[in-house]
């Protein structure tokens, strides 16, 4: 997968977790695609400090991902929704849908407990 | 909602970010349904540090809700594929169903900075 992808839905999911300062330069990085140098600039910090503020935001993100698995859920339930709503557009038989509900409510309910 | 069911969601969700020994005595008293007498007993501990390492372990489990709200997007899940399913079940229409399936899409994709 798309690194810049799957960093900007860890922030999207984690980034509550961050501290302000934290936040805020990763959404200038993440969101706002900005260099390190204009985050530096715009925060009067140095280039090395940004890399650090963003090192540190990815690094706690990460970790709350592989005790959590959001991203890993979040990918897995939106790829069973694309399969759901196109046999539904395809007139596929009732039985068929219903069979791709179920792995959903399966995906839904698998909590990290019992992975 | 009934608060041992929610509590027990919370544990599913957040377990893992619980020491072992939160988890483990939490486990006892949210899974195995054991009394403070017990768990204390069984693990050669004070009725009171039972009970304190409960309301810590609670108390980090809410804080993470509070933040990610894990459980709350999985109940609102559960309720959706419920709709998805009864109206396939009721052979109500293509567009009726792929309502509710955009309205899973919708809540699958909120995140916690979105909302």
């Amino acid at each position: 997968m798309d690194t810049i992808y799957f960093r900007s839905l860890l922030f999207d999911f984690y980034g509550d977790l961050l501290t302000d300062k934290q936040r805020d330069i990763l959404r200038m990085h993440l969101v706002e695609d900005l260099s390190l140098s204009e985050i530096a600039d715009l925060r009067g910090i140095s280039r090395q400090g940004a890399s650090d503020t963003i090192h540190r935001g990815l690094e706690l993100m990460e970790q709350m991902e592989e005790k959590l698995h959001l991203t890993e859920r979040f990918i897995r339930l939106q790829s069973l929704t694309d399969e759901i709503e196109k046999k539904i557009r395809e007139g596929a038989g009732q039985d068929q849908i219903l069979q791709t509900v179920e792995r959903m409510r399966e995906s839904i309910a698998l909590s990290t407990n019992q992975e």
